[in-house]
C-alpha cells in the first residue's frame, strides 16, 4: 500500500505518510505542532482540522458535533487519510506561540555561582601543544609521545582515539611540524581524542549545544566552547506536545500506539534540530562546528529523546530504564551536529525526579550549601529538594499541569497576552489584571492563576474550601453550564473575542495544585522531623518563577509563610545547568555525584503524603499555625 | 578502463583486478600466495609464472631469459594484464605448505606458568546475575540496578553500554525474570556491557580467537572463553609475503607502491579471516560466536594489520605510530567476527619490539624472575630481551631472514622435508641428515643449518673465518658459478631431483647472521656492565626453537657458552601470550605494564654493537676465551 498525501493549508505543506497514520502525525511530520492534551485519544479535542478535500477514516468523533463534522471537521489524532487529502489547520488549533521565553535576566544568586567556576574546562575542547620530535635516543612511539604530553598539560588519562587518527597521525604530526591542537572529548572518565591538527590551522570555535528539554518547550544555547560565551539562544515549542500535555499521556502514546515511541522521537528530534539550525544560521556555522552537546530533561523527556524504551517510568514501582545514560554520539540520535560529537543527558535521579533537577540543585547551589535549603520546580509537574552540603532528599508531586495553563478552560502558557498577575476588588465587582507584553488579554498563565486564586479568596467571592460563595451580587460570579464561574475580562477586553473566565472545576484543580506542592514540602521535612520554618533558603525554578507573586502563593497556601527574603528566582536552572556541565568536566562529574547523594522519597509509599494533601486542600490550609503571618495581617 | 579478468592454472580460478594491477596482485587476490623476498621489485625471481594466452605489459624482464620470456614466463611482479589473461602458476612459484607448525609440545616450564594463572577472567566473557526486582522502596532504575549488580560481582567500573542495548533493558530484565547473563567485554579499564540476555537461553560459547600474525606465517587458536580450552587451531602463510620477505621490503613497498597500505592490510585480514573459516568451520560455528581477538605480531605486522601508517618504522630515529594500541571494533577491521568483538593488539615496546615480545617476556615469566634471564626470539628478525623482576632491556639485531631459510639458495621453512639437522664428517665426505616428516630432502632450514655451519668447521670443510678451505678432497666440495659450494644431498636424494647445497655466500649470510644474535647479547650485557656467565636462564621462541641443536648453535658462536640445562624452549610464545591474555584480562594489563617497563636499547647508537658484530663474525668468535667448554673440548 502506498504512502497518502496530505496538504496542509493554509501553510500549502505538502507530506506524505505511512498508510494508518493519522493527520495528527501528518501535522508533526509537516512541522506543524497542533495542540493536544490528551495523547491523542481523541478526548480533549484540541486538534481540530477541517477537511477539505480527500477522504479520511475516522476511529471516532471526539467531541466534534453533527453540524461540525458535516463541514469536514474531524480530530486530527483520529482521522487517516484514505487517499490525497487537503486539510485546513485552525489558529486555535496551533501550538502558535513561536517565542519561548529564555532566562533574560540572571539573578544575583546565580553569578555569583557562575563566576566561582573558575576553571573553564569543556568536555570537548582543543588543546594546543608541541611534542618533543622524536630521536634516537627518544624514541617513544607517535602516540604515546602525543598522550605523554596531553597528560603533562594536565588532561586525564586513559585516552581514547578512532583509528581514522591513528592511521594518519605519523604524516599529520610530522606535517605540523609537532605543533598541533588536539581535540579532545571527556567520556566516562576517559579522554577521547578525536582530531590532531595543525596548530595553524582556523580554529574557529569549538562549539557546544546546552540544551533544556522540556516537557512543553524545548531551549537551546549555542556556546563557544573556547570562551565560554553564549553566541546565539533559541527556544520553540516541542513538537511532542502534539501528543499529549504530561509526561504520563507521552508514555501511554508511545507504549500504546504503534510507532508511537518512534514518532515522539522523531518530534523531539526535529524540535531540537530546528533550534540548531536557526542557531547555526545565526552565526554562519554548520552542524560539523558543534563538537558537543549536554541536555536536560526530566526522565521521561530524556528516555524518549535517547529512544529508550519509558514504560516503566509509569507503572508502579516507577523505574526508569537508566538514570544516567551513558553519552551518545551525536550520528547516532540523528542530531544535527559533528556525527562523532558526544551527546551528554544531564543524570536523574528516579522517575520523576530527572536531570532538569540535578541541574537545578548544582545551580541553586545548595548541595554545597550550608544553611537548609528547599529546590522547587513547578512546571507540569512539580519537583522538589531539601537539603544541604550533608544531605538531599527530593520528591515529585503530580501537581498536575494546572500552573502551565493546561487543565484550566482559559488557561495558557506565560507568553504574550496572557494574564500574568490579577487584583480582584472586594465583592468581586472589579478586576484590575497585567498581561505579559500588555496585550489584549487571551487567556491566564500559571503567576496570574495564583494571583486569582488569593484574590478571590480575599475578595471573599470563594471559601477557605475554594468554593464559590453563593448568592453574590456581583455580575462577575454567575451560573455556568457546570456550576458557578467567575469572569475575569468580558468578551469586548479580550484579544479573542472571547469572555476569560474560571469555573468550580477549575479552582479545584488549581486547589489541588497547590495542596500537592506544599504537602509535599511538608512530607520532605516531617522525612527529617524539621519544622517549616527551618527551611533557610528557596530556589524556585520553572517557567512562571520570574512572574511569581511570593506573597500571593504563600497567601493560598502554596509556598511556605517565611520571610520574603528567604525566597530566590532561579529561572531556567535546567538549561543554565545543561550549560555549566557543557563548559566544565568538574561540574559534570558533580552532577553525576549530586544525583547518586539525593535520596528519592517515593510519596505515594505511606499515608503522609495523603494526609498533608487533604490538610491543605483549604485556603490557606486547616492549620493556621502553619501561616503565622497571614493571621498576623488578619489582625 | 575496466577491469582485467585473470585465469589462474592449474587452479581454475578467476579474478578480476584494476587498471595497472600486476599478475602478483592479482594472484593474491585469488588466494595464491606466490613467493617472493624482494617486495615486488623483480630482483628475487621467485614469482615467476607463464602468460598461457592474453597480453600482458612488463616493467622489466628480472631473471627471465630471452628463451622463457619467449615461452610466455615472466615476473609476476612486474606483468600487468591488458586483457583477459590465462596464466599458469608452477608449483615452484607458490608457498606451497599449507601446514604452518604450531606448539604441539608444552614444555615444563610453560605449563607451570600457564596453571599458576588461577582465574580465568577473559577480556569478554558472561557472567550470570540474578537482579533483586525493584520495589517502591528500591527504585533504582534498571541500568543502575544491572552495573550495581555487576560490580557487587566483582566486575569493573566504570560501565559503558551501547544504545541498543539500554533501549530494550527494560524489557529484557522483565521478561527474563530479573535473571540474566550478560556479556561484558574489558576494554581500557572500563567494562562495555556487550549484551543482556535471559539466563535460561542458549549459552554456547562465547568464543575469543588468539591470533599470532608473524610476518612469514600467521596461526590462530579458537578458545572456548567459558572453560578456557583451545577447541581448534590452524596455521597458514601470511599472504603479506608475496611483496616482500621481511618487514622492511614489506614497509617498502606499503609506503612506495600506490595503494601498497591497502593491498597488504588485505592480504593479512584475509589471512587471519581465512583461518577463522577454518577454526569455525571445524566446530560448526559462525563469525558472530567470536566475541573477543588478541593478536600478537611484530610493530610492522601490526600497523599494517590495523591499517596505520607504518612509514617511520623504517626512517630514523625509527618511530612507530603507537605502541599499545586501543582496541578497535572486529567490524571496523573486517575481521570474521562478531562485528562488535573488540581485537587487541599485545602493546609492544619500539619499531622492533613488538607485540610479540611483549607475549615472550609474560610467557617466559622472565619479568617477575628472580634470576637475570635472557628471552630470545629469533625469526625473520632477532628480538631478544635481557632482566629479571628489577629490570627488562630490550633490543633488535637484522639477522637477516636467513634462519628462516631466506638468503639462502636452497633454504626454506622448517615443514615436511626439510633439513632440519646434519652432521657432516670429518673431511666432507660424506654428511648424514634428517628431514622433518622423514620426507626426501626439499631444501634446509634454520636449525640445520645452524647444525651445517657447525660441522661444516668441526669437518675442517670451512675455516674459522667461514670460507672454504680451498683444495679439498671431497667431491662434496665443488666449485659453482658464484666460487666454491658444498654440496649436502645429490640429485638422485632429493625430493626436487636438484642438488641441495651451500655457497659461500650463503655461509657468509649465516655467519652475518649468527654474529648480529650473539652482538646483541653482549651488548645488551654490556649496557648493564654484566659478562656472559651472568645470566642464569636463557628462552629461545620462535618456529625453529623446537628444532634446534643448542650444542651447535654454541659451537657456532650464535648463543653463549652457557650450561645446557639453562636453556628453555617456550616455543611459539608470540600465540602463547596473545592467548593468556584472551584469557585473563589481568594478564593483558600486566603486559601493558610490562611494555612500559622495557627498555628498548637501539643498536645503531654508538659503536658497540658493530664492534661486537665483527668480532662475531669468525666460529666461534674472535675471543675464544667467551667459549671455554669449546676450548675444553677440543683439548
Amino acid at each position: 500500500m502506498p504512502g497518502k498525501t496530505v496538504l496542509f493549508l493554509p501553510d500549502k505543506l505538502s507530506v506524505t505518510v505511512e498508510p494508518g497514520q493519522t493527520l495528527l502525525q501528518a501535522a508533526t511530520k509537516a512541522g506543524i505542532t497542533l495542540r493536544g492534551a490528551c495523547g491523542a485519544k481523541g478526548v480533549c479535542g484540541r486538534c481540530r482540522v477541517q477537511v477539505k478535500s480527500g477522504r479520511v477514516s475516522l476511529s471516532g468523533q471526539g467531541r466534534i458535533t453533527p453540524e461540525e463534522a458535516a463541514a469536514g471537521w474531524v480530530l486530527a489524532c483520529l482521522a487517516v487519510p484514505e487517499d490525497e487529502v487537503t486539510v485546513y489547520v485552525p489558529e486555535e488549533s496551533r501550538l502558535t506561540e513561536h517565542r519561548v521565553l529564555l532566562e533574560e535576566r540572571e539573578s544575583g544568586v546565580l553569578t555569583a555561582i557562575e563566576t566561582a567556576e573558575t576553571s573553564l574546562r569543556p568536555l570537548f575542547g582543543r588543546r594546543l601543544v608541541t611534542l618533543a620530535p622524536p630521536t634516537l635516543s627518544d624514541n617513544t612511539d607517535d602516540y604515546g609521545r602525543l598522550t605523554w604530553t596531553l597528560q603533562q598539560h594536565g588532561e586525564r588519562a586513559p585516552f581514547w582515539a578512532g583509528y581514522a587518527l591513528l592511521r594518519s597521525l605519523p604524516r599529520v604530526l610530522r606535517e605540523a611540524n609537532w605543533q598541533v591542537a588536539v581535540e579532545l572529548a571527556a567520556v566516562e572518565g576517559a579522554t577521547e581524542i578525536q582530531g590532531v591538527i595543525p596548530a595553524s590551522g582556523d580554529l574557529k570555535g569549538p562549539f557546544g549545544l546546552a540544551v533544556d528539554i522540556g516537557t512543553t518547550t524545548v531551549a537551546a544555547e549555542l556556546v563557544d566552547l573556547a570562551t565560554g560565551n553564549v553566541v546565539a539562544t533559541a527556544g520553540t515549542y516541542n513538537r511532542q506536545a502534539a501528543f499529549g500535555d504530561d509526561v504520563i499521556s507521552r508514555i501511554i502514546y508511545a507504549t500504546e500506539t504503534a510507532g508511537g515511541q518512534a514518532a515522539l522521537r522523531e518530534a523531539v528530534t526535529e524540535t531540537v534540530n530546528g533550534l540548531v539550525g536557526e542557531l547555526l544560521r545565526l552565526r554562519g556555522l554548520n552542524p560539523e562546528d558543534v563538537r558537543a552537546v549536554v541536555c536536560a530533561g526530566n526522565t521521561t523527556m530524556v528516555h524518549l529523546f535517547l529512544g529508550i524504551d519509558p514504560t516503566y517510568i509509569r507503572l508502579e514501582p516507577y523505574i526508569p530504564a537508566v538514570n544516567m545514560p551513558p553519552p551518545v554520539r551525536a550520528a547516532e540520535l540523528g542530531l544535527a551536529a559533528h556525527p562523532e560529537a558526544w551527546v551528554y543527558c544531564l543524570p536523574g535521579v528516579a522517575s520523576y525526579v530527572g536531570g532538569d533537577i540535578t541541574a537545578g540543585i548544582k545551580v541553586s547551589g545548595i548541595a554545597a550549601a550550608e544553611p537548609l535549603s528547599l529546590f522547587l520546580d513547578i512546571g507540569t509537574n512539580g519537583e522538589m529538594v531539601l537539603g544541604n552540603q550533608e544531605w538531599l532528599m527530593a520528591c515529585a508531586c503530580s501537581a498536575g499541569p494546572a500552573f502551565e495553563g493546561s487543565g484550566i478552560t482559559c488557561g495558557m502558557r506565560a507568553v504574550s497576552g496572557a494574564i500574568e498577575a490579577v487584583r480582584v476588588l472586594p465583592g468581586g465587582f472589579e478586576v484590575i489584571y497585567r498581561t505579559v507584553g500588555g496585550e489584549k488579554p487571551l487567556g491566564i498563565c500559571g503567576s496570574g492563576l495564583i494571583d486569582l486564586l488569593a484574590s478571590l479568596h480575599q475578595a471573599g467571592v470563594i471559601d477557605r474550601g475554594g468554593r464559590f460563595v453563593p448568592d453574590q451580587e456581583s455580575p462577575r460570579v454567575r451560573e455556568g453550564s457546570e456550576g458557578l464561574e467567575f469572569v475575569l475580562a468580558w468578551e469586548n477586553e479580550t484579544g479573542t473575542g472571547r469572555e476569560i473566565f474560571v469555573t468550580q472545576a477549575d479552582i479545584q484543580n488549581l486547589m489541588r495544585a497547590k495542596a500537592a506542592v506544599f504537602a509535599g514540602i511538608r512530607t520532605l521535612l516531617a522525612n527529617v522531623g524539621l519544622p517549616l520554618e527551618a527551611v533557610e533558603k528557596v530556589f524556585i525554578a520553572g517557567g512562571f518563577g520570574r512572574f511569581l507573586n511570593i506573597r500571593d502563593a504563600i497567601a493560598i497556601g502554596m509556598l511556605p509563610d517565611l520571610p520574603l527574603e528567604r525566597y530566590t528566582y532561579i529561572g531556567n536552572s535546567s538549561l543554565k545547568g545543561a550549560r555549566l556541565a557543557l563548559l566544565s568536566q568538574a561540574v559534570w562529574e558533580e552532577m553525576k555525584a549530586i544525583a547518586r547523594r539525593v535520596t528519592y522519597v517515593e510519596l505515594s509509599v505511606g499515608n503522609r503524603f495523603m494526609e498533608e494533601f487533604m490538610s491543605a486542600l483549604f485556603l490557606p490550609h486547616t492549620d493556621l499555625s502553619l501561616f503565622p503571618s497571614l493571621g498576623k495581617e488578619r489582625d
